[in-house]
């Protein structure tokens, strides 16, 4: 019963924090449309300006919000009794959607700089920005290749998980920061008479926007790395399979990569439990994957 | 045999990432001062841009390759047979040296933008920055408060320390995306004909030392983020611990917190090891604080 409230009280923590992560995400999209329409030439495809302008708006809404909800999907606790398949085809739907918008958001600086003749790559942003996008899409067919199809053995996932989940969060905080250093370049040079140095509304709006990306790239760090809000494993993978059998790249199977034995803090708080479930799982004859 | 084989090559790959760490952050610093004194003014303490130019270098030096080696300190493995508080007190004092510098820098821009009546505290760079170094400081007295002092009960310690390990990475990044705006606003404001869009050498050098930063704090993240690197638990800590005892502040207790059972993935790939250790826990009447 202790433990059930426990449960309880750390999934209201959950969706607090998720609550949170969607209001900030949320509103950063909407900053970022205000800054372009109220602010600037709005949005358009023509080779000015208005071109430029899809930039941050996609990538704000693309690569660092629908980016934040793929990397947190797996963890939300109604997504739980899904099948773990459905959830890899939404992660991988997800991110995407997400490299789709960067590469269209891309396409329009690209555009829009041949159109005004300046220079193309020459800044640390397009520097880190083009490596991200990069990194990204490895990242995406990697994973496709080897956890969403059903070829990969299994001890290629085990050895791969944790540098999928690695590369993922480095790559995420990158893109923050890429982002940042965007809204620096950009105020700098739209901002003419006042300039940025004399603080018009419109810089302390977007230096406001870039203050929000940190705090949801921060709130999605958080959410993405306790691991007592990991997906929890599907009981019938550890219960049925026999002594040394490998049942590699079904679906079951990969969800044990993911979060067998995951609560490791449950684990640690009740030792004498922790041993009984080890001699369950010795009767079972059961060997974990990881 | 073939465990201690495995741990041998896995020692192997820690000095590999740490002597990568260590080349890339001292090619940082070396970069900077290059920037600054064969690109710019030098350094000097006058009000001139020669004192802007210490903001770089201490922020490259201390705030970026000081603080990441303070980081991962504990998981240097020539260490472990140091004494907990001694590598405490080692990672406070790199943390406080960090501290330092990074004030000292930001003392430099402000005596400088008062110099030249520049605005302070416009941009986003310094938004961002000065909150780091604000959380930064506050990290640095809690985990002084909380971890070093003897005073704070173990469930505290237990309770925060996942929260000092989140924000501890999550400020680096931080520190390593401020600086990469600090870049690029600089290199914007200080290249003029040729501009920094038509690309001349300092644009290249400078964008370079920007990727190696990020590289830098790529590589201190995945050390920092393995779970088997964590220096092991006094094992004593283990084995004379009364039932329901609570060594309050003891610095073997701080030990259990931040690493008992840190090898998981031993624990895993042999239950019957796992079991063994928990029957011994039991027969000593242990229980673990996490």
């Amino acid at each position: 019963a202790a433990k059930g409230a426990r449960k309880m009280e750390d999934y209201g923590r959950f969706l607090a924090l998720m609550a949170s992560a969607l209001l900030v995400g949320f509103v950063s999209v909407i900053l970022s449309l205000v800054w372009v329409f109220h602010y600037r030439e709005g949005l358009s495809w023509d080779g000015t300006a208005g071109e430029f302008n899809w930039h941050p708006v996609l990538i704000i809404t693309g690569f660092v919000f629908i980016q934040g909800i793929a990397i947190i999907v797996y963890r939300l606790p109604w997504t739980w009794k899904c099948s773990k398949l459905l959830m890899k085809f939404i992660h991988a739907g997800l991110n995407t959607i997400a490299m789709i918008l960067a590469i269209v958001s891309m396409v329009a600086v690209f555009d829009f700089h041949n159109a005004k003749h300046i220079p193309n790559m020459y800044s640390l942003h397009s520097w880190i920005g083009l490596t991200a996008v990069i990194f990204y899409s490895l990242q995406l067919f990697l994973g496709f290749a080897v956890f969403l199809l059903p070829f990969a053995p299994v001890h290629l996932r085990v050895a791969l998980m944790p540098i999928h989940v690695y590369s993922g969060l480095t790559i995420f905080a990158t893109v923050i920061a890429t982002a940042l250093m965007g809204i620096t370049e950009k105020l700098i040079f739209a901002l003419k008479n006042p300039a940025y140095s004399a603080s018009p509304p419109e810089a302390t709006l977007v230096n406001s926007l870039g203050l929000l990306l940190v705090i949801f790239g921060s709130l999605i760090l958080w959410m993405a790395s306790r691991p007592h809000w990991k997906r929890p494993p599907a009981e019938n993978a550890k219960i049925l399979r026999p002594i040394g059998a490998t049942a590699e790249g079904t679906e079951v199977e990969s969800t044990m990569i993911n979060s067998s034995n995951a609560d490791k803090s449950d684990l640690r708080s009740n030792t004498e439990a922790a041993r009984k479930q080890n001699i369950k799982f010795d009767e079972a004859g059961q060997r974990s994957t990881m």
